[in-house]
């Protein structure tokens, strides 16, 4: 859980699209680290904004020493899935605290400082790779996620039906919305709408939760992260997608397969502050820490 | 709950589109009630599918004494919600026993001696006027539901922002998937998939359930039938539909408001049988009933 | 819903049991509606706290024209399931703002000038008659509830089996922790932590939701509150326990039945405010009401 | 997963408390077994139950090369919580297939047949060590379960309060009927009923899933199974217990704490079929596998 990275000469720093407040931080940002002698590279839509050309272009298949995100989860979310393997990244949040963001606007600097001086830990998140296997023509296409694999009607399709295996054994075959493929850092988010358990970030975990199950015996399963999930349609002629992190989406046919594994990459966050898991459910859920003038019991109300 | 028809004259008969064994008993059940001296209409497409264009075509606005519906639950909501305020419907499952089918077909002729002898009682059931007022051009749309109006956000859309007002008071505010408004017959449908409860048919209140939503807190709600319900469409940009009945549906655009009020035009049921809609609930969810070999405790497996 | 009271001569409080804060205001109070040329009773604890015996007990069974309690909604729920039909209650809550309670401790005078000058409606809430049949011996009890009825096994119990009746039709005979049978008012109670519905408090319903049912297709259920209940243990040898409004409680025996009927007494909730039940889902369950700086949606954290 | 252990000398034979059938089928199979030139050892009860005190008395504690148990999933719960570790365990089912038991009584002779011959898995299920430390007194007591630990309240004490951390963080503290805590193996009982997820049996996970939360964001939880769990009891005066696998109790008094961490010991499932957890889940759960006359979907219902 604890790895030391090598001296830090290769920043990349991404803000979040259309924002303003992020693209001025991310110019700051990168003078601050220029003066600190590393080379810096800015998305191209925040070199561009400001009418500038100058400077290097991020570019995520590139191995950076460091990629700092400036916006929320969801940038953070669509920067990660590009990068390769354990390139360390720094999550800011210009908002709300997110669960994968690590510090706010205000420890900004005071945190990269830690993070030049090598005082940080790098918590690695497993990503999902996905192969979506077209029955007609028998192609494929791949696709990677942080959070989930989210297989779902369209608006206006009947309910639909899905077949779940799991290492080639049948879990379920059942008419449902869809079905949400998650790892344990996609468990806070959409799959906990949808019903699914809270799940500690390292465990080698999948979850598949099932929305808005027909069969009311179908609840959320944990399994393997070794395991091979594949989900097949079983339904003709009804509006089905495949989304990822919620940020992309294809649509599926009849007798489409989408396969899940564990991907070989992962995302390296940087931990700067003590805080944990439990302190960010706290935090975002509200759980626990009751007030001191504690509310009655619930028949006192 | 108990109403004595009048002596019954016309019959309509409605076949499942697109069913051969539907459409082959819609044409004996037509020739066995004209034995019995009564006027018959039966659907368009029936009557069309035998290369026959002799006969009556069912007209769902025009009042029959009795209409009888061959297929399943879905063909009865499509016919439903077309009728005029309480004309007697005889729902005949062709396949697995519904919630809204009352008779099998092996339970056909013998429940409509019962009907044309008036040994039946009538239940009426809630349908909702659903209108669609659209911010842009100020327009208006209106529908009718028997199980459900459903506002829900495309596959590939992100999260939407509702806002829910009851009688002009602020509900909620929320962001989810969406929201389920139905009836106590709809409460045994979608809504019970998404987590709704279920509701004896013949109460006067509407069921609010909604979809995955973000804020962990919301649950379903069940207000008075005479309520107002109003909900407005908060998110810009993203595909949003109305859906009816999960049979029709039309997009909803920024603003837009779906209002819902109980209907004047009530479902009248028809029931032969002594059946409660405590049996429909242990045939259907296989609630109770252990069975006589009493299954263990659960930590007994 | 609206009710005028005649003038308002004779008033009783009570105060929160064990509450220093509680029986001071209580004094205060007393001495407020003295100037005001009322009779007032207060409750025999607070009474004797003072080291006083003089001036009237208040008795719950006697008619007052106006009945304040101090406290919380479990010294509401208390003192409302005592008293004759639609006494009208004002609750003012010392602590967090409840359900039952209309006012805070600042609103109290201001509350009660209202009160006094008629400027105020009445909210009549459905109480529920619960009769316990002993199989052994044939003898019946009876008791009264404002929330809930809650038939449930002790901790070191096995699971127990449960038959529920509606209206002598059998509903399901399952194996749980035990069901609660809740009125609309204890819908946000007991019943809301078990995964029952939010009911509107006016609708004439009952609530049934199970505890932690061994089958999964078991669902809180919404019944007519003209309904006969009836719920009869199947399970030998093992601890069972009625509990009434949290509050009090007996233990049950193989075949006792818990038969729950609606009361002809129902209970007067004074309100001064224009606050609605829907204000209090959005001020004690958070709710809607998104901020302004309205919270990323969820794959954005 | 897969061990083969050497040649089988000794078995225990436990036949289900009570049951006639059991210490029927336990004699016989002792009979079978020493034919097979094997040493038997059987339970006590079943050894007294037909008078004969002749024959070789089984003693969980000491080292046996197999043991057989009929009965269900309850019967095996206990015996295997006092083995050795690993010591192979053949689970006989004599009423409904259980999640623990592997085969049915016919499957009995050909499962031991395998058995003898080496041709069987072995499933090691995770057990946890359970220790409650008295706030009064310091004393410490331990136990072991296979399927749950939980804390619950008495039928007739108020809501509770409890502390949850895990590895010395603060999760929460919340108020509720209970909580369980959980090895995968339990995921398919108590914790199922009270909303909690399925998880694989070999996963290295431990469950924490709230009773009843008041706070209605409380979701269960997943976490590593070599985390310490603790949970301190933070209500006075009101009955509460911990359970171990919903057989045995102990009652917990204020500021009393249970830590739960994995064993070191485990129990060895032994496995002849090729059926898989997946397997039991749709026989068990009636997961999927939809008729081939496929049920309509839900509107047509």
């Amino acid at each position: 859980m604890t790895e030391k990275t090598p001296k830090i000469q290769r920043a990349g720093v991404v803000a979040k699209r259309g924002s303003e407040e992020a693209a001025q931080t991310a110019y700051e940002l990168a003078e601050w680290l220029r003066r600190r002698d590393l080379q810096v590279a800015l998305d191209e839509a925040t070199l561009h904004s400001h009418g500038s050309s100058a400077g290097e272009v991020f570019e995520p298949g590139r191995r950076y020493d460091l990629v700092v995100v400036l916006g929320g989860d969801g940038t953070l979310l669509a920067v990660a899935r590009e990068l390769p393997d354990g390139v360390p990244i720094l999550g800011v949040n210009l908002g709300n605290l997110g669960f994968l963001t690590e510090v706010n606007r205000s420890e900004l600097y005071p945190g990269l400082v830690k993070v030049l001086e090598g005082r940080f830990r790098i918590e690695r998140r497993t990503l999902l790779d996905i192969e979506l296997l077209r029955a007609a023509g028998g192609e494929s296409t791949s696709f990677r996620v942080l959070n989930d694999a989210v297989i779902t009607k369209g608006a206006l399709a009947r309910i639909i039906e899905l077949t779940i295996e799991v290492d080639g054994h049948l879990v379920a075959r059942y008419r449902s919305d869809g079905v949400i493929l998650a790892t344990p850092t996609g468990s806070t988010a959409y799959s906990l709408s949808a019903g699914g358990p809270v799940v500690h970030p390292l465990l080698p975990v999948l979850l598949l939760a099932p929305l808005s199950p027909h069969a009311l015996t179908l609840r959320p399963l944990v399994v393997p992260a070794s395991s091979l999930v594949e989900v097949t349609l079983g339904t003709r002629n009804e509006e089905v997608y495949l989304t990822l992190d919620g940020q992309e989406g294809t649509a599926l046919s009849y007798r489409d397969t989408v396969r899940v594994t564990r991907s070989d990459v992962s995302v390296g966050l940087i931990k700067v502050s003590g805080r944990t898991f439990y302190d960010s459910l706290r935090g975002k859920l509200r759980w626990g820490g009751l007030s001191e003038t504690a509310e009655p019991p619930m028949p006192s109300g």
